[in-house]
Formats: structure tokens, sequence, C-alpha cells
């Protein structure tokens, strides 16, 4: 036999120490660590790529994933941080860094239970979602536990678990008030944004609605967004306080209060598989509902076959476990059921929804009709679940409120209080899509509608969007606008109208 | 109100290129591409940080997760590629690279579709693989995927469907022989390297068995690691033939010849999430025993509590399920179930496995009994399988191969025509590990001493790993040696001995 005549490794063992060095890299908020594949600290440790390293920095410790290089631009003695990794440790250009093996996460064991078709009690939940809001899973470990609560539908047990594991890891609102308000809508239908007008009436009568929105997970604007055009929404906790003290309401950004930080972690891969799970939609909404100590909620469901619920039972089940989860933690919910055939309003993306939702609370006569009607009957509702109102005596109530202006009062106030109301922007680009024959719209494709607006810019240029001009039945002549396409910049006029080339379902016109 | 002041994006729409930069970075599998989050591509197309992207470099293209970053390090005209996808493009250092939206995969519908607890389709199946062994899905589609056919078990006709899938997306192998013999151990059980052995015998006896093999993926060594301490094993599909024609038999590593590429990229998936769902392992053993264009299949079937399968129940479905599927494709199976309680032979780990094996093909005195005995039975049913012997004669014939020096001298042909035979590695350190109490070993926990071999460097350092010196039911003294530990650098010897103390429950001893 010929003698193996490959080198023994016979370095000492070395745990050494790497200085940081901050690449300003992106990953979305997976913490990253790049090292040199031949550093002392790889080949002491014996780390590979994709390994699991917990790194030390100081007294702060973050879990990341492990990426190499054999390259010179990284040197043997330095490592570089994804922001998210940076941002955690808060680290320093060239502090001393510490890479081990991260520890074993036992919760992993429960997530593995429920991907054999187990069931998993509040401890296993409480301790999984404690480990993901320390952002200690990886990218796989997320996806397969979204994957495994979503392919075997989470039970009411288990979607309670999950609601409550998501509070106990955030932020709490706590508040003198007995009563606290609160509405959601249950996405996909654009141009829905009641929730300003909402807002801006319940609060001029007297109830206290500290409203936190998301930004927009898959559609062409969020709440957040469109407020983000009209004033300040990156509210800390002691400006929500300080806002809704004053003016009994808010409409603020929920990101920066960190209410379900597991939450926020789970959505970026359920954005990335584009599934929304009844079980981790109902924790979702009612983890942050609760975190902000919400009492009486009414909930916004638009059922259509290109919105998010596509049919009746589906939307009454949906309804009826978030009204059985709500109630173990004490929370009494409405739910209301709304058309989802078409969208809301004219606009379609943050500043256009913003103009819709001014003309609104102004009175203007060419405010949109379905959108004052929606806000109007969520209001109501909510007068009436929280007994500010007798039964059916709501809408009338809310009515009033808009039309004799204390709404559009109240709003300025909040919008004052959150650090000055502005004008939403304009885009410096438009284009109208027409259509190419005539006849009457028969169906609107919601979900092409908003991709269509999304491709134009939408929601991270504010003023990017559609204006939409021909609704359910109405009659349409070949060549006659359809939507205004706004955009920034041509480029992006030019991917909308390529997509709407491409797609000429997103109206369907019959004669 | 205040007029917006923040400055418009009227900057024209550039579709532009970009230049390859090589930043030898690995991160397992994934394609990445690291772009400036300000250059004019993500500007341009609207580009955030984990976007799919479709990069294209002349007439190849790979489907790429977008990382972005802001630093200078990477110029605004540079994009950065990961290794796997700059190995996929072919690229060349300064190519020019065009980056733009990655196209919908249809087949992330059909992973939906099971993620919400429905069975999918042969051709779903199909898209999904094919998409898969493109490299098209990101890691949270991969595992959004092993996590929806885990959650719910695969059924027969779809495991039957993914077995077919992989084979069609990999090379297959066609031979002039009407029967070609295969074996397959289902993992788990430390040293159970009898893989060499029966190849040895087989072919010695006149059988057909190109064996392919794979590396360790969680444990201390796979037969390809094993067999690379002994001759070279990463052989061409031109080399096998060649090997195979020659000497009937031949062991190689299985992944040089991407007989199921997609399989590949879900082990590492499974690995991660450290799981091997039945339909998910039935597909990847039998995908590569068809492609590799097997006819009759062993199986070896460890059972034990601390081995994969820990039942008997567990390990008849397997068996049951594993027939019926290969049926399906014209390929006869026998499963062995076989003691799973504890290691087999003396050595764990790549070269302390080949001596093993060494010395049973030498028939040495010092040759572990009980690898002999597994090795003589799994080649005896073989031999029955496939009619070269009738039944219960095949363990006697294949004994006379050994005792002969027939297998051994076949062994030592087919290493000579893979590129020569030579003498595995020997560790540079050795600790022993030693009883804390006297008494009968009464428990061995498999998977514990997998871990100790592994921290001791294996399987990516050769020599490394563990001689057992005790066995279930032998006498030890306080103080003897329980295994010896056997590592490259004394840091090694020191993990491998912190755990050791960790975990007093590796091996159970009592009075």
């Amino acid at each position: 036999m010929a003698q193996d005549t490959r080198p023994m490794d016979t370095r000492p063992h070395d745990t050494g120490t790497l200085t940081a060095r901050r690449l300003k890299w992106h990953a979305q908020d997976e913490a990253i660590i790049l090292m040199r594949t031949d550093c002392p600290v790889c080949r002491s440790e014996g780390l590979t790529s994709r390994t699991r390293v917990l790194v030390s920095c100081g007294d702060k410790q973050v879990v990341a994933s492990l990426h190499q290089t054999e390259d010179d631009w990284l040197s043997l003695s330095e490592a570089g941080l994804s922001e998210a990794a940076w941002t955690r440790l808060g680290a320093e250009p060239g502090a001393a860094l510490e890479v081990t093996h991260a520890p074993t996460l036992p919760s992993l064991s429960d997530v593995r239970r429920r991907m054999t078709g187990k069931r998993l009690s509040r401890d296993a939940f409480d301790r999984i979602i404690s480990d993901i809001a320390e952002g200690s899973y990886s990218d796989v470990h997320l996806a397969a536990f979204v994957s495994a609560c979503s392919t075997l539908k989470l039970d009411i047990d288990e979607m309670t678990s999950l609601t409550g594991a998501m509070v106990k890891v955030g932020e709490q609102l706590a508040w003198d008030q007995e009563m606290i308000v609160d509405k959601h809508c249950v996405g996909g239908l654009p141009g829905n944004r009641t929730t300003p007008i909402v807002v801006a009436i319940l609060s001029s009568l007297g109830l206290t609605i500290p409203k936190t929105s998301s930004r927009a997970i898959t559609s062409p604007a969020g709440t957040a967004d469109t407020m983000e055009t009209l004033t300040r929404v990156d509210l800390s906790l002691a400006d929500i306080r300080r806002v809704v003290a004053a003016e009994g309401g808010c409409l603020a950004w929920g990101g920066a209060v960190q209410l379900s930080p597991a939450d926020d972690i789970l959505i970026r891969i359920e954005r990335a598989l584009d599934i929304d799970a009844e079980g981790q939609l109902i924790a979702s909404v009612l983890s942050k509902k609760i975190a902000a100590g919400a009492t009486h909620v009414v909930l916004d469901l638009p059922v259509g076959p290109t919105a998010k619920l596509r049919g009746t039972p589906e939307a009454r089940a949906l309804a009826q476990h978030m009204t059985i989860v709500a109630g173990g933690f004490g929370v009494k919910t409405k739910c209301v059921f709304s058309d989802g055939l078409q969208p809301v309003g004219r606009g379609i993306g943050p500043a256009l929804e913003a103009w819709d939702v001014l003309r609104v609370l102004q009175g203007s006569k060419s405010a949109p009709p379905d959108l004052r009607q929606r806000a109007i009957s969520l209001a109501g509702t909510a007068l009436e679940l929280a007994g500010h109102a007798k039964n059916d005596t709501g809408v009338a109530i809310a009515q009033e409120a808009l039309a004799s202006g204390s709404a559009w009062a109240k709003f300025q106030a909040i919008c004052a209080a959150q650090g000055g109301l502005r004008e939403p922007p304009r885009a410096a680009q438009t284009a109208p899509l027409t259509a190419t024959h005539s006849g009457k719209v028969k169906i609107i494709d919601n979900r092409k509608l908003s991709r269509l607006a999304k491709l134009a810019g939408a929601p991270e240029r504010p003023a990017a969007g559609l204006t939409l001009h021909k609704r359910l039945g109405d009659e349409v002549a070949s060549g006659e606008p359809l939507v205004t396409i706004h955009a920034e910049a041509a480029g992006e006029i030019a991917y909308a109208m390529d997509y709407a080339t491409a797609n000429s379902d997103i109206f369907t016109i019959e004669a």
C-alpha cells in the first residue's frame, strides 16, 4: 500500500478573537457573520459554511449563520457582520468578537415534533417563539415552523398558545382607561384605507383608540405607509402615550413599538412564501391587539374571489376562530364581512390613498362614497361593540361625526400631535391605461391590480400607484382610461405597462 | 398643510449591466448575489434585500437571492457572487451580468397547496423537483417544502411521484447486464461500514454492483468518506463504467455523478433541520438506486432506541413502503432488520472504520466479528434475492468468498482500478475516555457516541474518531478505557473530552 502523504494538521487549539467589520450588508433581519475559511477560529472550532454560530461582543450575543470566504478582501483577523448582527450586537468597528458553535436549541425538538404531525403544548409554543424573538432561528428553521403550522392547521388551543407566546415576548401597553378600542382589516383589498377615518371618528366621539399599523407586507400600501405621507408615524411608546392622552387616538407605525417582535420575523418568511395560514393570521393580528391593550376589536373581513378571503365559509370560520381565541384573552371582537370584489376608493398606493382619506374626512364632493361608507360602517360597529351606541344607531352617530367636521378636526389634531400634518407627494410621471375594447366592467382582479401598483413603485415610492377610473358595472369605451399609473420614473411606468399588456385580465370587460 | 419636501427620484430607467466579482464566498449551495443598494440596477428595478433575482451571464442564468450593501468595498458597477452562483453561471472576473426580478415559479403554488394539507399529483412533484434541481428555490422555499412533506406524511402515490421526479432530473446509468445489485443502510449506527465488504464479496462472486455512496450527512463517516481514505472515490461516469466493466463492482462517491441532484439539495435542508421523514428518506434512497440502474436492492435497517429507526413497527412500515415504491419502478428489494443497540466494529470515523474493513477482508484475527457477520448476512441476502444462491445458502457462499481471500483480492482489484489502494491515515493525538466506576455496560447511546466522534473532528478530518473498547454486556473496571479518542489537534481532544464529561450517559454502566 502507498503511504497516505496528505499533511496532518497539528495547529494548536486556539479560540482567539476576531475584529468586527461593518460590511453594511443587508440580508433583511438575518444575522450573518462572514469569516475567512482559513482563519484560526474556523480552523480550531471546525466551523464550516452555514454552521449556526454564537457571536459574542462584550456582554451581547447573537446566533448567526456563518458564511465563509477564502479571498483577501476580508483579512484573517476580521469578521464581517450583516446589519442585523451588527445592530443586535451593538458592535463598533474593530470590536472584539468571539465565535463558537451555537448551543443546541431545545425548541427545535418542538418544531420537529410538529413536523411529525403532533400538536404542541403551550410551553412548546413559548419555547419556540422566545427563540424566534431572540433571533436564534435560521431562515430554514423559520420556514419549517411556518410550514408545519400551515400544513396541519393549528387548532384553537394551539392558536391561543401561539398568540399568548407572541404577546409574552413583546412590549405591552397598559392604559388607565378601562376600554381600549381597536380595528383591523384582514387585507387583500387595494385602497381599503378606512383606518385613519375610523380612528378620527371614534376618537372624536370620546373613545380611546391607540392605533398601531403595519407597513405593506404584500400590498401596494399599508396604513403606516399611507399615514407616513401625511405625518410622522415612527412614534416611540412615550410618543404614543402622549398623543393618545391628548387626543384619544393615534395613527402610529407598529414596527417601532415591538408589540410582537416574533411576528415581525415570521411575517418576513410568510411573505417570501406568499402564504398567510389561518392560525398564524389570527395569532399575528390578536397578539398585536392584546399587546396594545385592546379590549374591543372590530375586524373588517373583505370577501371576494381575488381578495385574501375568497369565500364566505372561509371568512365565517376565520371570524369564529378569531372570536374564540380573542375571548380567551378577555378581548371582545366583532367581525364585519365586507364586499371584496373590487378596490375601495380611487387611489391605490400610499399617497394616492392618503388623498382619498383626506377627501372623505374633509367631506369633499369628490370623496369616494364606498370608502366613506365602509369607514362609517366599521366605526358604527365599534361604537355599538363598545357600548357607546345602542344597537343599530352606531352608523348614524359615526356619520354625524364625519358630516359635522369633528372627525376631520380630530384627525388634524392627531397629526399635529404626531409631528404636523403635511400634504402627500404627487408622482412625477403619469400615464393612462386604456380599455382595448368597449363594454361593461365585469370583473376586476384585485391581486393583479395590486401587482400593477407595486410595479409602478408602491409602496417604496410613496407617490407611486394607481388611480382607478372605472368600477364594476361601469360602461367603458374603447380607448377610455381604466386607471392612471403614477410613478416617479419613466422606467417604472414602462414596467407597469408591460405587465398590463401581458395581463389583459386585470379588467374583464364584456359587451 | 406643509409641503412635502422630500426629493423626488427622476433618474431614468436603466437596466444596465454589472461586472461580476468573485468573492470566493461560501454559503453552501445557495446562489447569492451582492449588489450596492444604490447601484443603477437596484434603483431602476426596485430591487430590495432578499428579492429573488434572475442573474444572466452570457447564455447562462441562475436564480439568486439578492443581498445588498451600502459600503464602498463593493463598487456601484460590481456584483459579488457566492461560489454557487459563480459556478453555475460559469462566470469569469469582470464578466457582464444582467439582473432582473426572477420570474414567478409556478411550482411554488404546488408547495403552497401542500402547505394547506392537500396532496400533490405526479405533475406537481415533477414541477417542484425540476425547479429545485435548477437551483431556483431559496432556503425558505426548500424548508417549507420539506416541512410540508413531513408534517402531513407522504402517501404511497406521493412517495412514488417524488421518487420518479428525482430520477428524472438526474443522470441515469444504463448497463448491459440484466441484473444490477445494490445495497443501502438506513444509517444511524456508528461503525456499520459493511458496504465495502459486501461489494467485494458480491463482485468476487460475479454479481454486478456499481456502488455509489454518500458522504456523511449527520454521522461521523459515510461510506464515501471511509473509502476515500483507501482510494480515489470521485469517479466520473466514465470511470465508474470502466471500473465496473473490469471488476463487476466499484465503490464511488455518488455526489460526483449527480444521480439525484435535487435530493442533494434537499439533504442539506434536512440536515439543518435534523429530520429525515419517511417519504423523503424513501425517495432519496430509491431515486439514487433507480438512477444507478439497480434491479435488486438489499436494505439494512438497524433498529434500536438510539438508532435512526427506534422501534420495530416503524422499521416494518418503512420496509413495507420502500418495497411497494421500489416495486412500482420494477426494482426488487429485500429488507434486513439488524440489531441497532450498539455500534458495529471498533472504529468510528473515516479512517478508523477503514481499518476495520481491511481487517475483515484480510481475515485478520483482530477483525471485529460483528462487522464481519453483518456483511456476510447482507451479502448472503443479496445472493438469494438475485437468484445466485438458493434460499438459506447465501450466507455460506458469502462466508466462503471472504474466507478464501477472493473478496479481499477483488477489493484490492477494485481499489487499483479506482486509482490505487492506500493506507488510511492515523491521528496525531489520542486520549482514552475512562470509566468513572466499575460494572457492566448496559446501554450505549449511539447518537451521543457519534457526536463525540464528530467533536473529535470526524468526518472532516479523516483520521479522527473513536476506537471502541467495551461493548454491551462487557465488564469494566473504574478507570479502564471505554473508548480511545483520535484527533489531529489537542483542541479537538479537549472538545470531545468536555462533551464526554458533560454527558455521563454515553455509556450506562451498572453494577
